[in-house]
């Protein structure tokens, strides 16, 4: 089957929260397809289904011995969404591949496929696939594989196929997503005393965050960055069932009330502890109390080091050329972040050329797709 | 008729904004009662009544010779509120006198009966009072005073009659309140080029204020201060009928909206226009705009200095004695800022001590009240 073909069928499997197939639930098709698919054209591969939950499952590709290069994949993708104008099951127009998926990382999947059969035709040992469930949404697939697996493999290198524009990336940033609710004491604005303003304490902090996080900085990674993604504050007067806030409307009232989202993305020495130290630090003086925190998010970051990535930084060279490392702030958090905090492994990102992933009219350049799978056919060959 | 009585028939009579009159309007109760008093006990003098609207009414009482000493009353209260333990209709309990209006001001307004009287029997000419209405809401009173008689009188003394617990002041704050909108692009967190921050305009403008208004201090008004009294910040997804914003809740979309409500207590120097200058340049370098402006309230500041008042202080001194001034942050606006710009006049505050003004259980201290009317009194005397 060619890697068309075989990308065309993998697109045409939905494979979203809310498929529905005839296998399992949500990305099972594609797993019963793959499995199927290595028995059939692979015997020689161990195929090794790890449920997940009832319908659901990853699958591990290896040859029996030992994995020291790892394929990274995850099956599922985000939901078909509305708008397109091309068919999200699958059409090629001219070089373009479009279809849910077929950026975000079916071609991948197919890529990967390519990999480990060139790794049998060739006799390399060692070369394996994980294809995981549940990245868009909840990261279970990732999860239950560290969980069962994480103690039994140690992979000297790991690709991972998210998308990057056909070019490299060896890192990403962490999440740290926090809900902060402050309080203070309405008082008259007339004098300031009477009261402590709830706003006064989240200005104080969010200017303590910017200052510190100037002072974090990775040479591949940056800057972390800050973003306040939704502030309520005012005097409250109470909230309504249907979640929203109440606030008096006078100008003269000092508020005691601020409720605020706040992201950041974080680099190596930044996790949500530090960032919670940060945030309570700039309270200092105000008088504002941290009536609750929650971690809605907290997500890890890692780099590899460009030296322990030499062999896939020649293939590219080789392969691709031009600009080898993707920008940092265009792509986000990878799942393979956890498995290089668990195995100190190298890590190198490389996904084809396209556009439009999670959004309407996904679509994967097909040049880059057969350069990606030349790619790591030549990453194979010269596996040791 | 002796004060306390005629205090006690003062504050028997509402003179909010509900208030149901058989005369007229509001606080009109009160102008007739007053016109009706001078024209009996003091036919001398000259009382003008000054129409504001259909019902309502100021009142402007002199000997027909230029005012030179004038003494400033507002006539109406703040409604009646809850909670009350005493009557709000007044009431008699040891050396308090309760009831709406028996602090701010018909105690005051009683001592300017006096003080009127006094100057009567004395044979001082030029003494004056306005008994305005409408200064616990809209100003109209005021406005209306100035607009016919802003170009007819220069007095050389304004005695305002705010409770000021039995002090001085000589001047107050401006307050300038706002109302942005600021707006933003939405945008990724992963990559803060992808959008503008709303939150960070408000957050360097807020930042720049605070800055700038250090600058500026009067030796008697202190530092201006600011509130930022409300704050709706988010990815805006739509306004709902009913007055609240929908924000998308998602942490890692950059907010592209950001509503506002600043109050400032100014001090020479500043005013509103000076004010949207400063936030308006906090912006610098951030994308932001600001969608729109609005100036909920603008009122000026003024200060009388000290040496100006040299009469008021000594009869002070003599009269009352300890501390002569009031902490500048116990007082608020006053009317009388109006005339202190218009006619450049000293205006020494002063009203008698007593609690809870706007508040349940408001009362007077009858010692104190009888101390500002002999102090009043003593003004006349001394008055050349």
């Amino acid at each position: 089957m060619d890697s068309l073909t075989l990308l065309e069928q993998l697109v045409r499997i939905p494979s979203d929260k809310n498929a529905q197939n005839t296998t399992g639930r949500m990305e099972y098709e594609v797993v019963s397809f793959l499995r199927d698919y290595f028995k059939k054209n692979v015997p020689k591969l161990i195929v090794e289904e790890q449920k997940i939950e009832e319908g659901r499952a990853n699958l591990l590709v290896h040859d029996n011995s030992p994995i020291s290069l790892l394929f990274l994949c995850h099956i599922d993708t985000v939901e078909e969404g509305k708008s397109w104008t091309a068919s999200p099951s699958g059409e090629l127009k001219g070089t373009r591949f479009y279809g849910r998926g077929s950026l975000d990382m079916k071609c991948g999947a197919v890529a990967v496929v390519r990999a480990v059969e060139q790794a049998v035709k060739l006799g390399k040992p060692g070369v394996g696939a994980l294809f995981y469930c549940d990245e868009e949404y909840d990261s279970l697939g990732i999860k239950k594989f560290v969980q069962e697996y994480g103690g039994k493999l140690n992979p000297k290198l790991i690709i991972c196929m998210e998308p990057t524009g056909g070019k490299l990336r060896r890192g990403c940033r962490g999440i740290v997503e926090l809900r902060y609710v402050l309080s203070g004491k309405t008082g008259h604005a007339a004098r300031p005393s009477s009261g402590i303003s709830a706003f006064k304490g989240l200005n104080q902090s969010v200017n303590a965050l910017q200052d510190v996080l100037k002072d974090y900085s990775d040479p591949y990674l940056g800057h972390p960055t800050l973003n306040i993604a939704t502030v309520r504050c005012g005097a409250l007067q109470y909230h309504r069932p249907d979640g929203f806030t109440v606030f008096g409307s006078a100008g003269n009232i000092i508020p005691d009330y601020c409720e605020v989202i706040l992201e950041v993305r974080t680099v190596p020495g930044l996790d949500g502890t530090k960032i919670k130290e940060i945030f309570q630090n700039g309270l200092r003086g105000t008088g504002v109390i941290v009536e609750s925190v929650e971690t809605k998010m907290e997500l890890g970051n890692f780099v590899t080091p460009a030296e322990q990535l030499k062999l896939v930084e020649d293939i590219f060279y080789e392969m691709v050329g031009g600009d080898m490392y993707q920008d940092i702030e265009l792509g986000g958090y990878t799942d393979a972040q956890v498995l290089a905090e668990l195995w100190k492994t190298p890590v190198a990102i490389w996904g084809a050329k396209g556009e439009n992933q999670h959004g309407a009219d996904e679509y994967v350049d097909l040049p880059s797709f057969e350069k990606l799978e030349k790619s790591l056919e030549k990453v194979v060959e010269k596996w040791a």
